[in-house]
């Protein structure tokens, strides 16, 4: 078993629970955050000071390693642990997101949440009629699309997908999966659906057929959209899901855009149908009114760019909500960025200092606030994690969003 | 005194020497080489990353701290020290430089070296006619410039850099001077070296008559650029110097845009003629060269923007030289930058792995070269210094230098 997964304490009259996840290089204690480390780096920080702000796995990215530096760069480098120096557990995601996003939204930049409200990106993304410029094509078989950075064409099947993220060496990798956008029609989300369980059940079994397959842990990806029928269906599908061997998937991801309300429900769907016993990843979450409904919906782990991006553009987080530290009224604040928090970042400088840094474009500014920012996410997943132990979820939520969103 | 300077150890038949300076905020090995924090921030790293590679002190910048965030915000925060987070050693240029170089050439960057052989920027720092656009306009009683930033008007003398100066609170700071270029004529360089000389007698006399006079260190500059005569009588004036009530600097700048062959015969000239048991700082050198030259000539203390700024931009220090990071062939290379460099970055990460970092435009690119280029010229100089002490040192500079200029 490439994966052990304990869970340690349940929230009462809810799936939320607490538990341990034990991978080839480490223990992360859940529910957590992960951390993205997009190109084999998390921007601005060292390994290092990730670490220090409690981080416990990272996340890197198999579709932009794929093309630089290469999968076969990492592998020959000794994998993605010894690449970028980061020896504790790693995820990669499948690739499939970001082929369907970048690789069709040639030279733009998406943000998973705010696809739902842009009618450009829903066109850009799948057009049922050939009028528009199109860089990703679908077929049963795999999808080619073009690389955002030089718009060189490239041929991405389940089968490579896993071949890749071998390459890349996470302990933790997933299936490869096709990511609708919630606009599509409900026939066009079936017919999806029926592609993302064929690409499941292939990414099972070239998994669990290669060497890496006890090494390295899959999870597979439940879609389905906004649809109940179709979430649950998914979550259905792939928790029995075996290959010829017998083997299943180590644990789930739970896939697709949101829009903001319907995310808990779909979780919900979703997990009351995925076996209790394996982990549950939310792909792409980590605002913390979100985590809250993830955890107590049963998600053990998350991720999510927004505090690192953020961080690097001065939007920090703070108890009472978020504050753009490059407004004039910071530049005379000696206290730190949130009384309360007990990052490098709040210990060390005041919110007029970083103030400075950010007006005078100076790189420490991304540094300091992409740390503020992921240790006050982490330290709050932290916090849940405590009040599940402690029977107090439901208290510490109500305690903690009506202050933040007041 | 607000300092205190100890000789260790001279070289024989030759003016270097290593030594011991305390200042009010910790000591001072030298030759030592000062770490230019610019914004009162070294770019792209944390003040613990420029500890943890050996950096003993740092130095800010009067022009830059003034215009942004200003000196009295950097006083109100409690002082540069508490301001930035470092709490060793600090110094202050006296802006003197940066009001001739930036606020005269509006818009453009430039170094010090470069500048003797770029005309177009020997004309525009200044013209003896008034058909070029001029942004510094010196006057005996100080110098009136436009901030590079957005353009506005403002008026230095040598009481306001001292004043601005005490507001930053560094424990070294420097005397206002005009710092020439080695182009201009004699009767120039002579009609701008007797300002210079007023220049600091009146820092000397504001500094010393002030509260802080007793807690930060003042050096005076010495100029007179490439001519022997004059930039004896500078060393003689400034070493003579004194206030009214009999003090006189606690150490000396050596100022001034060098071509790289005049540099060490100018500090051979100063040297020679300032009181030994000073400390001598010479001004915006750093490369490894250089410094050879410097601290045998009787030089204890150098600046430089050369390590971080080659750092962020991949030209990484070898001991074979400099090499381009970025270049092709080092994209499959899995060595250290440097084998015999003990530094965080070479310690972690291969050559192969900062290449892809500089290649995808992520910040800790910049991180990681900076931490290696620091890290190999203060570790020359704690060699030069080691090699001083054991009588040993023109055998290490040809050693290295036979290698590193090959």
């Amino acid at each position: 078993m490439p994966l052990r997964f304990v869970i340690e304490k349940k929230i009462p009259r809810a799936q939320g629970r607490a538990g341990t996840l034990l991978t080839a290089h480490g223990t992360v204690k859940t529910p957590a955050f992960v951390v993205v480390g997009t190109k084999a780096t998390i921007k601005a920080l060292t390994p290092e000071q990730v670490r220090d702000l409690g981080a416990q796995i990272i996340l890197a990215n198999t579709y932009h390693l794929y093309l630089e530096p290469g999968d076969n760069l990492v592998k020959k480098a000794g994998g993605l642990h010894k690449y970028m120096n980061w020896p504790g557990p790693t995820m990669t995601d499948s690739g499939g997101f970001q082929v369907f996003s970048l690789g069709a939204a040639y030279g733009k930049e998406l943000s998973k949440i705010t696809k739902i409200t842009d009618p450009s990106f829903l066109l850009s993304e799948r057009s049922s009629d050939s009028e528009l410029p199109r860089l990703a094509k679908i077929g049963d078989d795999g999808v080619s699309f073009r690389s955002h950075l030089d718009g060189s064409l490239h041929y991405i099947t389940p089968e490579k997908s896993i071949e890749i993220q071998h390459n890349i060496g996470a302990d933790i990798i997933f299936a490869f999966d096709e990511c609708t956008s919630p606009a599509e029609n409900l026939r066009y989300q079936e017919e999806a659906l029926g592609r993302t369980h064929r690409w499941a059940l292939r990414s099972l079994e070239y998994h669990k057929n290669s060497k890496n397959g006890s090494k390295q842990a899959l999870f597979g990806i439940v879609q389905g959209g906004r649809e109940e029928r179709l979430r649950k269906k998914s979550a259905k599908v792939l928790s029995e899901m075996k290959s010829q061997g017998g083997s299943s998937f180590d644990g789930f991801g739970i896939g697709g855009s949101f829009a903001k309300e319907d995310m808990s429900t779909a979780v919900k769907w979703v997990n009351e149908t995925l076996p209790e016993e394996k982990p549950r990843h939310l792909l792409g979450i980590g605002e913390p009114e979100d985590l809250f409904l993830g955890v107590e919906n049963g998600i053990d782990l998350f991720d999510c760019v927004a505090p690192t991006r953020n961080g690097r553009t001065g939007t920090l987080y703070t108890r009472k909500g978020k504050i753009n530290i490059t407004n004039k009224q910071f530049q005379n604040d000696f206290s730190a960025i949130e009384e309360k928090c007990d990052c490098y970042t709040c210990r060390n400088y005041s919110r007029g200092y970083v103030s400075h840094l950010f007006k005078a474009k100076e790189m420490l500014a991304a540094t300091l606030g992409s740390i503020h920012n992921l240790r006050f996410i982490i330290s709050l997943v932290e916090e849940m994690r405590k009040s599940i132990l402690t029977d107090s979820f439901f208290g510490f939520k109500k305690d903690f969003l009506s202050e933040y969103l007041r």
